[in-house]
């Protein structure tokens, strides 16, 4: 029984990984290098699929910077540090991203046999990015059930997002719960040997850590 | 007013373009080298995007070949020559295929403030790929207006498929219509200096242009 794990490299992926495994999925990961800022959390993505034993990792780059559009793609537009605004969509939102992400996995999935694709999206992504609503995923679920071959011959592959609901909190917890070393994991927007700690990511990351006690985790 | 053109260098992608510009649009071109057996059809779209005068025309390589599963993409899988069968999903089908490009084509139109996205699909290949069928296009329409940036904050991209009812005949009627010149564009499954002339995809073409009364355009 395989499932596709789509793998940043982050602490959403890396629960949803080790969560795929307990649900007793094979996992097969997928990381894709979209032209971001850094390579760093690709080899924290490595790292993971490591720690979990996976047995197929596929790395996929492209090009999604060669248009443009964000900052996490652009160097002409600044990572925001000034603290979560969540009543915008974030400048740190990538066009299309998560669409062309689960495209990809429902492509691997469907050609490897894969029952079900695993997506790390969650509650807090959900306040600033489109792509991360409820109502996305089961709209996508309605596409990837219309689109593709085991889909009008069989069972369509199942999207499974099982943080959506989740706060940062709930997903520390979890992840201590399955003994993860959320050490591995990499979740800051900004490059370098170590996080930065003031982009978005690090604020809600070490935040979540010290609600969770902690506190010796953060970066 | 902008439109993102998927553009294989096929004949379909090609009318679709000239349809785009016959539209009002101007079209920013987007083909994607996906590990298809040749480079011959990416050639084909240079030469199209240039007799359109198109002014940008992204090539977006991404190896969906790593994973196999289709005759495209694995040099293990023969293509087909023993005619076309309506009633199967076809081995030249590859898994995802269409939710890729599609979903690419949405994060450029997105980056660069498109207001539609042209495709070629049509009813040839709506009778055996699950993925080129009008109800397809309608949960994409709705993927695509929950999930964009400008889906949330203003109209979404539409997804316009002019060709989608059309049989071959009707499609190579247009394209002389607007004085395409067909012998620039590549239909065949095969790659080599001339079409093979006995794929599915020579077959369904070559046919068509006998019955709209060019002969001479055969392959």
């Amino acid at each position: 029984m395989k499932a596709v794990v789509l793998l940043s490299g982050g602490l959403d992926s890396a629960t949803v990984l080790g969560q795929a495994k307990l649900d007793g999925y094979s996992p097969i990961a997928l990381s894709i290098f979209y032209g971001q800022r850094h390579h760093r959390e690709l080899e924290a993505a490595k790292q993971i699929a490591r720690h979990f034993k996976v047995e197929e990792h596929y790395i996929l780059p492209i090009d999604l910077a060669q248009w443009g559009g964000s900052a996490l793609t652009s160097r002409e537009i600044a990572v925001p540090i000034g603290g979560v605004d969540t009543t915008t969509i974030p400048i740190t939102y990538v066009p299309g991203r998560n669409t062309v992400f689960i495209a990809l996995a429902l492509a691997l999935g469907e050609a490897r046999g894969a029952e079900a694709i695993y997506l790390g999206i969650n509650a807090v992504d959900y306040s600033g990015y489109p792509d991360c609503r409820p109502e996305y995923l089961t709209a996508f679920q309605n596409l990837v059930s219309l689109s593709s071959k085991v889909g009008i011959e069989g069972k369509p592959i199942q999207l499974v997002a099982p943080l959506i609901h989740d706060r940062k909190v709930d997903i520390v917890k979890k992840a201590l719960a399955m003994e993860l070393p959320i050490e591995l994991t990499w979740s800051c927007y900004q490059g370098g040997e170590k996080p930065c700690g003031v982009c978005d990511a690090c604020r809600i990351r070490n935040q979540a850590l010290i609600e969770a006690g902690r506190p010796d985790l953060v970066n």
